[in-house]
Parts: structure tokens; C-alpha cells; sequence
């Protein structure tokens, strides 16, 4: 497994981002984007990078504000995301800063992209998504869902899957509603896949951290299923 | 393949239904009732207890309205489910006594039986679980999910799984809603698949009959998918 720093500018921040590779694999190959959550690029993210460049794809864990900065504190972590969920257009362009340096290289087929998130970084993809950027798929785990532009779902060219746990009180269901509303009034190709008795941070085996168990809690079955679920879309949008 | 008709009774009604098994296997496999769908015994529901008998379970496609009896006129249909809709236990007796005929079994692992049902089927499997029957998982595919006895959702032993188009006008949000809390409230581990832009009868490649695809309509990709995720959920719940 190769893994290489990759720097680019986007929204005015100096993007210091994770390239993982399979060096035995030969030509081009789909890539992915990997949106950390909200913290900055951290160990979950990489660690799914990681094991989609196991699968054969070229995974690129993105940095989110920039010199690849890890917050631990949450006020300072929302204080961080209010202009970027004010205006998506920010959220944006620090995912297109990775989808244009991912596309540049070679081991990367440039037609067949795609993008998933972790909590903010799945808001992240969508956000990508709405921006009518060329990308094939986006999966968001325990993803936020809500925008400030609705109305940009209909530029959405790829498909679109959102893995949530039913009792998220983050992603609660009038949120899933509008969601789905905005997917529906958008024509999107989307699917939303909902697990009972499931929270906050379903794939972070760290997410004991926060210590709000009602809150955010890894689950080992939910963390299965929706890997599974993310390659079998992957599977289909790629084919 | 073969194609055994089994006689049973249940709720008052002389039972013929049939078992799909793969004679080339030896041995005890799990188990899964296919429920059909309204009109009773036809073509969808002997076809993907076919499929499920090529991958190795026992299949028992199952009579709904006794004597094997296949209705084409909706008015009828409707007559007939009422009161299964009113008292869901007669809806629970004509599934039990598939239970009961297919556990019966030497082919079948007596401990390892699922069920599926498409359209009201789907709602046979769903109540088969809420009579508290030692049933591993259900699936219901477009399955409507109304009940009037949600009370009985603490009564479920098994996984549950929903497969539903996201515009079924016959399942609308309020419904999946409703059905939600019951399995909230109902300590149920239970999980709802939602396919955009898709209405009802996904998996029925003679949907277009009815001549409404506003309302059923046959979808390629919602039927691949669902099955998918039906086949993980079994490997998940049979392990």
C-alpha cells in the first residue's frame, strides 16, 4: 500500500490530503474521494481509504480546513463549519479542490469518480454532488443532510446513497423528510438506507470518545452492512 | 429443481402451496416462506421461490386464499383481505400453518427459517414475525406495512427488513413513519431500504399489467437491488 501527500489550494486553504494505493495494481482505476468528519482528516477516514484501496480503487482522504489540521474540540469544530453551512458553495470548493487533484493523476480512471463521507464529510459529498460536478456516486455514512441550496439537487449527475441510523438524533426524521423531498423535486437517482436502533457515528469505532453513547455509538452490524452497501453501489455505478 | 405441492390447513382454508428444493443438495438447509402477492399463488412469488431454491434454501411458496386460488379482479381481492386487514390474526393463522408444513421438513434446518412477501405478502411476512413466531428474519418487498395490531411488534424474534420504492403512493412517508415507531417502540432490530423514484411492484416484471405505472411499475434496478440486500440480510441472519 502506497501512500502519498497530496497539496492543492481550495477555498483559500493550503489542502494537505492522503493518496492511497494499491502499487501492485496496474493502469487506471476508479477514484474516490473520502470526506472526514467535521474534526479534520482523521483516523476514520484514512482508515476507510485505506480499505477502499484495498478493493482496487484510488482513495483520496481529504483534508477539510486545510495544513491537514485536527480539532478535538466541538465548539471550536462548529465555529469552524457555521460559514461553510451558511454557504455551500465553500463546502464546495474544498471538495472540488480534491476531485480536481485526484482526476489529474494517472493511476486514476478520470471518467469514473466517486465520493463518501463520514457525518460533516458526508454533507461534504453531497455538497460535492449538488454542485453538479462530474462524479458517478456518493455514499454518506451517518451523514447531516440538510443544505442551504436545496435547489442545487437538481444539477446532481450521479447517483446517490445515504446510510443513517433510524434514531440519530442528529439526522432526525423531518430532516430525512426535506431530504427526500429535495431528492424527489431534484429527479436524483438516490436511495437512503435506514437502520433501527442505530445512532451518531455508526462506522467510528472511536466514537465512545464523545462519551453520549444516545448519541453517537460505533455498531459493528450497521458498520458491516453499509460497507457491504457502499460496494455493491460502487459495483453498480462503476460497471 | 423440484416442485412439490404441500396440502395444509389454515385459518379454515384447505392450504396448497409449493416447495421449490434443489435435489443435487444433501442435508438440513435453512428455510424461507415466500408470501405473494394480493391476487394469491402466482407467477412472482413461485419465480423468486425458484431463485431462492438455486442459492440453496428450501422455498415454500405459499397458497393465500386456499385451493390455490388466483384472483384477477381487484374489487374481489380487496373483499377478501378485509377482514385478514381487520384481524390480523387470521392474516398470522394462514401464515403459521406454512411455518408449521414447511418446518415439517427433513430438507429444512427447523431452527433457521426465514420468510419474504411481496406487496400484501410482504405485509403476511411482517405479521408472520409480530405473532412472535421463531422466524430469523423477514423480508418484505413493497410490503404494505400497516397493522392493527402494532402492540405486537414487542413480540418479534427476527430481523426485519423492508425493501420500499420511496414514491409507492400505496406506502406513503406517513406510513413508513408509523411503521418506524412501531419498531421503535417495539425494541425490534429492524432496518427500511428506500429506493428513489420508485412506486410499487418493483420486483413484478408484469407490473404494467394493472396499466397505472404511476402507481405499480416493474424496476430493473430497485428488483437486482433488493435481492442483493435480501441475500446479505439471510447470510447475516442464517451465520
Amino acid at each position: 500500500m502506497k501512500v502519498e501527500t497530496i497539496s492543492y489550494e481550495a477555498d483559500g486553504l493550503a489542502m494537505e490530503s492522503l493518496l492511497y494505493l494499491d502499487e501492485d495494481k496496474a493502469g487506471p482505476r476508479p477514484g474516490v474521494l473520502v470526506f472526514p468528519e467535521a474534526f479534520g482528516l482523521g483516523e476514520n477516514a484514512k482508515t476507510h481509504a485505506e480499505r477502499l484501496a484495498e478493493l482496487g480503487y484510488a482513495a483520496l482522504a481529504c483534508d477539510l480546513h486545510g495544513e491537514a489540521k485536527l480539532y478535538d474540540d466541538l465548539a471550536t469544530v462548529m465555529g469552524l463549519l457555521e460559514p461553510m453551512q451558511k454557504d455551500p458553495l465553500r463546502t464546495r470548493a474544498r471538495a472540488e479542490g480534491g476531485l480536481k487533484a485526484l482526476r489529474a493523476r494517472a493511476e486514476v480512471d478520470s471518467g469514473r469518480i466517486g465520493a463518501i463521507g463520514f457525518c460533516f464529510g458526508g454533507t461534504v459529498a453531497l455538497e460535492l454532488a449538488r454542485s453538479g460536478a462530474d462524479v458517478r456516486g456518493v455514499v454518506g455514512f451517518h451523514s447531516g443532510l440538510a443544505t442551504a441550496r436545496p435547489q442545487d439537487a437538481r444539477n446532481i449527475k450521479g447517483k446517490v446513497l445515504v446510510c443513517l441510523g433510524a434514531d440519530d438524533p442528529g439526522i432526525p426524521p423531518e430532516q430525512r423528510a426535506d431530504f427526500e423531498r429535495e431528492m424527489r423535486d431534484g429527479g436524483v437517482d438516490w436511495r437512503m438506507h435506514l437502520y433501527g436502533g442505530v445512532v451518531h457515528s455508526f462506522t467510528n469505532k472511536n466514537a465512545a470518545r464523545l462519551g453520549r453513547p444516545e448519541v453517537a455509538r460505533y455498531d459493528a452490524g450497521a458498520h458491516r452492512r453499509s460497507w457491504t452497501e457502499m460496494r455493491a453501489f460502487f459495483d453498480e455505478v462503476f460497471a
